[in-house]
């Protein structure tokens, strides 16, 4: 596989290996000092133990599924579907690999349902 | 250029040119009925030229500056850093590209700040 075959792949993995609480096999995609960031609540987690530990403590019974990933070199994107119950967000988590393909960078947002500005209802729809 | 190139530059001028209110350059590189959504309002806007009227009309001095584009054949994300005066907002924005490397669809998230929920701050570190 190319460098970016091989980051789509990872990347894939580490939604699907969270998703199946393979935690063993998650970690194996991350490098020891990866660096876990949420800038929306500017919260950050240092280390694969943290990391870990940080989604396996993560309340409730989350669910996530993959509905984009887009991979470009050692740089991916991926756009995740996440329910828990009948509740469901969308996230955007950014990444980047070392040269060996081992994740060391992730960036999450977590976007909110908001109500629209007035004014511009003349160019748009709502669903 | 090969198609994941293509995508790159398309995106990376979608971006530039709406920065520099080049609206000609910005429409050129849409298709006629290309589909604009926010996910977070449920807002979609559709065609060309209401997709123009609604950057043009967008209130404030706003600016928007690349964090990072990735771009995977004809799909790609932007990482955005758009500011109005003092206030600072992250975008991420996910785009579909036709075969001939038009933009036909674009989807904006935009993730507002919050607190944090209690309960990690064993895992985390703030900025």
């Amino acid at each position: 596989m190319d460098e970016t075959a091989t980051t789509r792949a990872t990347v894939r993995a580490y939604i699907e290996r969270a998703e199946a609480r393979d935690w063993g096999g998650f970690g194996a995609l991350l490098t020891d000092d990866v660096v876990y960031e949420m800038p929306q609540t500017r919260e950050r987690v240092r280390g694969r133990e943290a990391l870990l530990r940080f989604n396996q403590e993560y309340p409730g019974d989350w669910h996530l599924a993959i509905r984009r990933v887009v991979a470009d070199g050692r740089y991916a994107a991926a756009w995740i579907d996440s329910r828990i119950g009948e509740e469901h967000q969308d996230a955007c988590i950014w990444f980047e690999l070392t040269d060996d393909g081992r994740i060391e960078r992730v960036t999450d947002y977590w976007p909110d349902p908001y109500d629209p500005p007035p004014g511009r209802d003349h160019l748009v729809e709502r669903w």
